[in-house]
């Protein structure tokens, strides 16, 4: 498998985010070096970056903004619609359901589920939650190959056996427990807390320092 | 300012996570190779990253279990309260105003800000939704330094100027839009897209490489 760097195919998200943003102040032309000023990133690893989408620039103009664009979308996979089930309808879990966002990444999910009798059989933002119970049997049957994993810690480990076991190939996991990489199977740790612990221990220290100043 | 590595700071959590439930399954001591070997990590670098805390391991033995958890919560400044802004109460902003799970961590949005007239005066989660206009001038007021950001990207940019000019410090940035560093003034941007995009992308190659095979 020809295989893209994890930083790089973090970053072209960004790269997308950006180019969109000029697209709307109607832009035509962008060159690596305005990517790399304002995103703060090398213009050498914006150029290697953006290579992976085969979009090709043109000297001394740079890239064709909505060329660029198509490029990572396609390159993203994001021009295509996945099916995916969610786990775990708590607050977190409701929210992802009821947020729209993720569906401009082709992210559809058609499924919820949960062990609580009081949510089995509701539709939360018109996805219905099905029984726990029937999970593996359902992403057998339905070929389903994403899952949002929104369950609480200790459920996590044992509920991404059953999906993976049951034919899950890529996870999103939210719960906030490590699950680790198996052969064949994608996992995505996604810890919030990661990047609220780089803020409030960075501002604790500006404070501690502003403070010793005065 | 002593300056502890970005990718440090980051791993932090994730050994907090692995640690609490070590804590729950009354685990007692713990090395740094089983720390690294779970979360796939080197050892050397645990190690590393683990001496910021100033918690001390014994030889042979290892760290006690809650010692270490009570050195990464105090490092990352969890243990203190810290109240926060929230701007921008749509989908996004209302689940995370809804989400209990950043109260561990310290974290107390004590006051949501919209512009849209249907919301201001509201409560929603018991937090009450004040007119974005007032914004600059709580700020101020209040010296909150914190603030959530869950506008939508084209707001974004403006909104961190008024927020920063009022004397936030930390922008934990939620919009789809990369809001630059400034000097004294700490910003975390969450991409979620970033990750979906590791794992839509891995998913497709997957599935063009089986059927290659196939």
């Amino acid at each position: 498998m020809e295989s893209v760097s994890l930083p790089t195919l973090r970053r072209l998200p960004k790269y997308l985010m950006l180019l969109q943003s000029l697209e709307q102040q109607r832009v035509i032309y962008v060159s690596t070096t305005l990517i790399a000023h304002e995103l703060g990133i090398e213009a050498i690893q914006v150029r290697k970056d953006l290579e992976v989408t085969g979009v090709v620039g043109k000297p001394k103009v740079g890239f064709v903004v909505s060329d660029l664009i198509q490029g990572i979308i396609r390159f993203l996979n994001w021009d295509n619609r996945r099916e995916a089930f969610l786990i775990g309808v708590g607050a977190l879990g409701s929210a992802i359901l009821g947020y729209q966002g993720f569906r401009e990444f082709g992210l559809d999910i058609i499924a919820g589920f949960d062990n609580d009798p009081r949510k089995i059989g509701k539709t939360i933002h018109g996805i219905e939650i099905l029984d726990i119970a029937k999970l593996g049997n359902l992403i057998e049957r339905m070929k389903v190959r994403l899952a949002v994993l929104t369950v609480p810690a200790a459920f996590a480990p044992e509920i991404a056996g059953i999906m993976i076991f049951s034919g899950i190939k890529a996870i999103w996991n939210f719960a906030p427990c490590h699950i680790k990489a198996r052969e064949g199977v994608v996992i995505e740790n996604v810890s919030l807390s990661q990047s609220l612990g780089v803020l409030t221990h960075r501002l604790s220290k500006m404070e501690q320092n502003y403070s010793e100043v005065i």
